[in-house]
């Protein structure tokens, strides 16, 4: 009997054994040459640093330790000093609101990229582009329904920032012989004016407000470029050009028309129109952007220009778009653009509440609208809050902020009076929290000051 | 007895169940989320595309599996198929030559690239650029001996492509009233003209070769910025200015200056040295150069180009050019520049045996010279033939190579007559293992044409 039992037990045992044997060896042969880069981002992965910081593959070391880069105010080896004189930084648009998805999604949204990968200038066809990745950007806008992409072309670029001049390039390059006059209406994004300066080209220069150039288009002699920021960067509303005519050409920068940064009435079908990863999935480090173009000569000659400006955008980086872009479309983006969409509509109900009590400091307006692409009523969620200072007092609104501890964008860099400032709602958690703080405290004391 | 084996059978069992037990499940819990995109890029990898191709993680699909991408001439959905009427592509500056190095060094060379991986536009520390990137690129500069950047400032570009009008965006900013003229000897590469043209600038124009130049420069108010290339694209000479003069300013390129195209006499030391990820590891698919400045004022003015252009460089690119360039640095370098100098040269003495007995094309002449990075003599690796055609009736030597199946780039893109013509030594193996089979064809022939 105990024999048998005994029996039993080894055979179990062997089974076991040869069970393991099987899993073992099929399981590590299963990986072989990516082993070794994939523990090496684990290792640095696992740093918690806190909860306020993260370590990198390429970030500094410390006796050959990785360590923790902190997010903004945050301290110390593990980021967990937090220093309470430190000012609510709201300055840059650096979407980190949406890190949070990718490291729940890390499994599915990592890259491997070989020693070997892509090392030629040109990939398979020919081309500096993926195609794969030009099908997929089509898919995500044919979902998310926010442009129409049918019969048109598409560019990469290092970013839409060298996307923005490389338009107004091939815009003016084939003109008339006095310079284009490139415009925007205010309050804009200043980067259009520092790039158009930067490039002191013949061919177009700066030209300031599109509202003051009205009754200038019907000298056809005369050539306009007109940036269209639709959802406007610094206030968040939907736009619509302001110049027309036939000397007038358009330039429609769409780097906010996505469900996250406002509803989606219908989807853009504009002949120039200009997209960025950076406000879509939030990744800014990765220079990638695109613009859908209509007319095939101009594509050529902006084609030609990131040639050979830069030979195109690095394949790495198209690497990543494509496999950003894939996780995004999963479940027709409900997951992705929910998130985003949830995550910046609570920042602006809670900064309205915030405000709501204020008499010194008001937010733009901004009304619910059907989204076609959530096919529901969506209340507002912009990237930016332009906030005003009312008082007749506060005249530097910047200089009033930044004494209460809140480091704005001045308004007169968005090209009007600095009555008004940008308060950046796409950062960090941290950084929002830490902003609604500073407010909350402003406000408090307005409350003690007409007491 | 029998009782007593089983009993060690058994615990012997047991002890390799505990074994396998540990050993299952700390290597299983070793990689987590890393495991799925390794996973994918090694399935990718494993194809093997007659080794005359390679499968992409961002190719096409067919059926949703990844199809192999065939070097050139190589035709089928193995790539076994070799059309013989192909023509030798020896045009582009494509460096695949070093692609067999980083496939053995496939395990040390990739990097796992997470889904939130340094979303922001900056760097832990404020800036766009990974300074571990820039630390290793000086310690590589310090092994090469090819060029000193002690108390010099390092600016990242995309690719040394975008820091080449940068630079003479920089130098020319700050200058006279009238444009400076921008000059280069030739032959030289003809990306300095094309771009120096494409941006049509108020502050610079190109002005051809330099060398017709030389007496200009005593009137100091016309300001010149010359490129000089060393060793030259496409001859690989090693160059020195041709203008001298307080109103010259010089851009040294310095791409090929690797131990790998040239013998190092010293350490490049000017004030302005432009160096390219393409041309040391060979990959120019991933958009990424670096220029060397020693004036502080020079190099903000760069640096700012390059921010406006196109916010920085991606930081996926970033952080494959730091690990490639860890990679480099083993072994003090020695590895990677003795496998990338042993096929160059290699190429080119077989090269020069095939035309040995040609009276009809004849290629420049180099000559061995000490190399102070390998410490002895090295023999002559350039990465292009300068070819000419020696005949008084082979006027197009383009068109006379082009009809024997040979595409070169044509002598008169590179500023000269088109007697000349760049044959390109850098790409694949079989690439260059075609265009010797093709050239020692037409040198047949010119022993059957003199019978």
């Amino acid at each position: 009997m105990a024999s048998k039992k005994y029996s039993l037990f080894f055979s179990s045992s062997l089974l076991l054994n040869l069970l393991f044997l099987y899993l073992f060896f099929v399981r590590e042969t299963e990986l072989t040459w990516s082993r070794k880069a994939s523990r090496e981002a684990e290792v640095v992965a696992s740093l918690p640093c806190s909860g306020h910081g993260r370590a990198f593959l390429d970030g500094l070391l410390l006796e050959g330790e990785p360590v923790c880069e902190c997010y903004s105010c945050y301290q110390g080896s593990d980021c967990s000093e937090f220093p309470l004189d430190c000012p609510a930084d709201a300055d840059s648009g650096d979407p980190l609101f949406l890190e949070p998805f990718w490291m729940k999604e890390v499994e599915s949204s990592s890259v491997m990229v070989a020693g070997w990968y892509r090392m030629s200038y040109i990939m398979g066809d020919g081309l500096r582009v993926s195609r794969e990745l030009e099908r997929h950007i089509r898919m995500l806008h044919e979902v998310v329904r926010n442009a129409n992409t049918s019969g048109k072309f598409i560019v990469f670029g290092v970013g839409s920032t060298q996307l923005l001049n490389a338009v107004v390039h091939a815009l003016s390059a084939n003109g008339s012989s006095s310079p284009a006059s490139v415009v925007s209406q205010v309050p804009t994004y200043p980067a259009y004016q520092f790039q158009t300066e930067l490039f002191k080209s013949q061919c177009f220069e700066w030209k300031g407000d599109a509202s003051q150039w009205k009754n200038a288009t019907s000298d056809s002699s005369r050539k306009f470029i007109e940036f269209v920021t639709s959802p406007n960067n610094p206030d968040g509303r939907l736009q619509k050009a302001v110049l027309e005519g036939s000397s007038v050409r358009t330039i429609h920068d769409h780097a906010y028309y996505w469900p996250h940064f406002t509803s989606i009435p219908a989807p853009a079908d504009e002949d120039v129109m200009l997209f960025s990863i950076s406000k879509v999935t939030g990744h800014a480090g990765s220079r990638f952007g695109w613009a859908i173009i209509k007319d095939e000569g101009l594509y050529d000659r902006i084609l030609r220009y990131v040639d050979l400006n830069t030979m195109g955008v690095s394949h790495d980086t198209q690497l990543r778009a494509l496999n950003l872009v894939k996780q995004v479309l999963k479940g027709g983006g409900r997951d992705f653009f929910g998130f985003g969409y949830r995550t910046m509509k609570d920042r602006w109900e809670r900064l309205n509440k915030s405000l709501s009590i204020s008499k010194r400091f008001s937010v733009q307006k901004l009304t619910p609208h059907y989204c076609t692409y959530f096919r529901e009523v969506a209340g507002p969620s912009p990237a930016y809050a332009w906030l005003k200072c009312e008082m007749e007092e506060d005249e530097d609104c910047y200089a009033v902020l930044r004494a209460a501890g809140i480091i704005g964008r001045d308004g007169n860099i968005f090209g009007v009076q600095n009555r008004y400032v940008r308060l950046s709602l796409i950062k960090s958690r941290d950084d929002f929290d830490w902003l609604l703080r500073r407010i909350d405290a402003l406000v408090a004391e307005e409350g003690v000051q007409s007491i």
